[in-house]
């Protein structure tokens, strides 16, 4: 039967199919040629030569060494994303640093830079101005100067609405801060850069699929700092939830009626495993140290501990704590969306040493099928730069999957 | 840029078509027009009409009554879906009941029987041979004769796998039950019918899902029974896990060192909201009625609580108790995944008027978002009948999606 196509199919096509070889390339171990782009597409290989030509012309692909060949013939040329093509640059906001960092097409760090200061004594203005001075001096920074910045994405410890209105981070102090607005407000640096404004944990997440590509589809990763929030990626796609609000791990109930949270429920995850709850439960509460250096502290006495055979150890025990109370709401989501993994993150991932076993065990107690079907509790491998990498990383991506608007003459 | 099309892309292109013409029949108000198809599917008219008389030829859609029109011409020809085209079959297992039901392809309810009993003094084999008994008395019924049976699938209240093997039923002592070898066994009737076999949430989770069409697409249906699941709806679709063992509600922890759970884990939902509980906290357990004959009665009990004003009555308390529980719990799931609805199901469903307000008041209470994100807490419209409706709903929505291999010369 015949099947009439509209032009507007037919373009529909070319996206699909310039994006199709795109992936491709991202995914090979080693720079492919056309003939065996065309064997793993299934499209034929003038479509591919064609399509290769637009994505040479337009920067997004480059031609590497020859692919040696066992046949006869001459060597094929092999390709690769273009390190001069269109970049991703990264921006975060936590209460007590900023950070800004570029990553190429090819998916490389080129800069990163982060100042740490509280934010919580500043106005959401003057926040997002020294956020926008710090992407300045990124964007000007010798290894980025002259690559096309394709768009910027900022990660927030907070809800944002698709505008990129943060509608509320509460250990920021921010309600209903129209970021884009503000920020392009501060300065030249990021005038005409589009910029989308997200949830650092769902930064993260995605941050940490790409850095595992392939090896990693069904997670829950976990970010501890002051508040505890997971972003969840189901079938190798971050699930952003209904309304976009998905992923308030920090807010599930360890105890009905424990401890009442900054949110105004009682016994919420936040108050057993939070940053300030293991350093209070740790007793390094009221020395006034910046976090960093008593995250920094409590490591190295969990690791004093460890060493002398110290369970009793008071950092011992309020990691224990921590990572029991995180265990069990764990062990829920678990039970409810049969994840294989639990990355943890953030302020998690230096303590995994310590945290993962216990969480693990109550995983083990309280999983229904964990006997056949076992979890992984692992720390993060982007550390504290996660969610930073992780907003560049996904402008990085958008590219790659929708290449067709970086062409010349391109839709 | 032309794409050349192989002759398996065409196929697939004109299965994904017919797909398109049935789901756009059985979406419209009134039987539409071949023009109507054209114009909502963006396919031409020439194409829907060809694509339209393989349906009619294959018995999947029937001409109906014409369609009024305004403008000048001959009034055009409707087209329905064909109560007499590929029907299913639903089947369900459950702790004190089987049930078996034959929808048709308008999904249609055309027979429905249920055979109350406890199935646990029975072996698996036996409980098999008593539902092929059933389904063949369904598929004899005089409502039912005459339709092709195009699958069947089962419910049942436990963990299955791919294959249909039940690994675990705990509530009725079954585990690594191989269910469709052994429900072949017993007899012609099912023979030569393709069998699916299902987890009882899941099945009543797309019953709500297709009963409910296009009003609800991100919802957590609860299964209250002796054990309590979830089946889990995001974006219009089941959401099964990694490895299909999603929804396990029952086994979220309450209470970390609460009761001890027949599964091992101490404080699970189950143990303060299924349905043993319940009976146990009304003080109505050690009365040796048949579980539907006690909840008739809880029932009974709560509306006359309710109209004497009376919140101490033991009953409307255990109701309150369950429901706290369930509370917890869904707020965790709907600070996690945020859901805009809950559906109660099973026995849950004629207790939502004592049990929602609870539910909804632990909402409003921990989730963070609800404030500006409202979510409804409602019975299932489906009841007890919602696996079984879901189950042969389930085979029906296969041949409307994929109507092709129903066709002559097929693929």
């Amino acid at each position: 039967m015949p099947t009439p196509e509209s032009p507007l199919r037919q373009a529909g096509l070319r996206e699909h199919h310039l994006g199709l070889v795109m992936r491709q390339v991202a995914a090979a171990q080693r720079p492919p040629s056309r003939a065996e782009i065309s064997a793993a597409t299934g499209l034929t290989r003038a479509t591919v030569s064609a399509l290769v030509d637009e994505l040479l012309v337009g920067r997004l692909l480059s031609e590497a060494a020859p692919v040696p060949r066992t046949g006869a013939g001459r060597p094929a040329t092999g390709l690769a994303l273009a390190a001069h093509g269109p970049a991703g640059l990264g921006l975060e906001i936590n209460v007590d640093y900023l950070a800004a960092c570029v990553v190429d097409l090819t998916g490389a760090v080129r800069h990163r830079a982060v100042l740490r200061a509280d934010q919580r004594p500043h106005s959401p203005v003057e926040v997002l101005a020294r956020l926008g001075t710090l992407a300045e001096q990124t964007l000007a920074a010798p290894d980025v100067a002259g690559l096309p910045i394709a768009g910027a994405a900022l990660a927030v410890p907070g809800l944002v609405t698709r505008d990129g209105v943060v509608r509320l981070a509460p250990n920021l102090g921010w309600s209903d801060v129209d970021v884009p607005s503000a920020l392009t407000a501060t300065g030249a640096a990021l005038a005409g850069i589009p910029l989308t404004v997200d949830n650092e944990a769902n930064l993260a997440a995605l941050g940490e699929l790409h850095a595992r590509s392939g090896d990693l589809a069904d997670f829950v990763y976990v970010s501890g700092e002051i508040g505890v929030g997971a972003g969840i990626v189901l079938d190798g796609r971050l699930f952003r939830g209904a309304r976009g609000w998905s992923g308030e791990l920090g807010h599930m109930a360890v105890r009905p009626d424990g401890p009442t949270c900054r949110c105004g429920a009682r016994g919420c995850l936040e108050q057993y495993a939070g940053q300030e709850a293991i350093l209070r439960s740790a007793g390094l509460a009221g020395q006034q140290l910046p976090p960093a250096v008593a995250l920094q502290q409590i490591a190295q006495l969990a690791a004093d501990a460890q060493r002398s055979a110290d369970a009793q150890q008071p950092v011992r025990r309020a990691l224990t704590a921590a990572a029991s109370a995180l265990g069990v709401v764990l062990a829920g989501v678990v039970n409810l969306l049969d994840v294989e993994t639990v990355v943890l993150g953030g302020i998690y991932a230096p303590l995994a040493p310590w945290l993962a076993p216990v969480v693990e065990a109550e995983i083990g107690r309280r999983v229904l099928t964990v006997g056949w079907s076992p979890v992984t509790v692992r720390a993060s491998v982007l550390g504290a730069e996660a969610a930073v990498t992780g907003a560049a990383g996904a402008v990085v991506r958008a590219v790659r999957d929708h290449p067709a608007p970086w062409l010349t003459g391109g839709q």
